[in-house]
């Protein structure tokens, strides 16, 4: 997976995605990780990922999507239901998730 | 700091950072980080952060404002000037930086 997302012309949407794992080191979840990442590749309006997590088992996965409704499809799609549904029962102790419009942005370092 | 910023009543702003480093080890960095997440939580607005890297040098930070103006406030201030000047020359080799206003949010897992 590259590390940084496409710049499509705003305004696009942004889900933030911030978890901290349960220390269960369950080998199913990058598994499952790796099946989300590709999953959402093929759908619709879909973006592009930026993801990582460090060692102590916070993660923030940053996902981008053309649209509203982009974002609502994939969330429904039954595969990423399931796996929605075991990362609320058996994966993280705590999560948040935040839907936001993205409205400017830029990168650097200038130059190079 | 705690893992999770707070969820005030949206809208609210957040400002998505995914920054690459540089595998140069310099040791100012982190010192550096410390006190610019020391010195937003004094500005204005500000809502709180949640920041995460991995061990390849990869890391997202998101910090959350409560409007525009808070964040543009952030951006001058003058000793946050001078890291993300560091920032630019010295640390990263590449980033990205979104400026998106939170719709909605949600966390979990229900009933915990």
């Amino acid at each position: 997976m590259p590390d940084f997302a496409p710049l499509p012309d705003p305004p696009y949407y942004a889900v933030i995605f911030t978890a901290l794992r349960r220390d269960d080191g369950d080998p199913g979840y990058s598994a499952m990780a790796d099946k989300m990442f590709d999953l959402a590749k093929q759908q619709p309006g879909y973006i592009g990922v930026e993801s990582t997590c460090s060692k102590d088992g916070l993660g923030i996965t940053v996902s981008y999507w053309t649209d509203e409704a982009a974002l609502m499809n994939w969330k429904a799609v039954s595969e990423h239901m399931l796996a929605q549904q075991l990362g609320r029962k058996r994966w993280y102790s705590h999560y948040t998730l935040r839907i936001a419009k993205v409205e400017r942005h830029y990168d650097g370092p200038e130059g190079r």
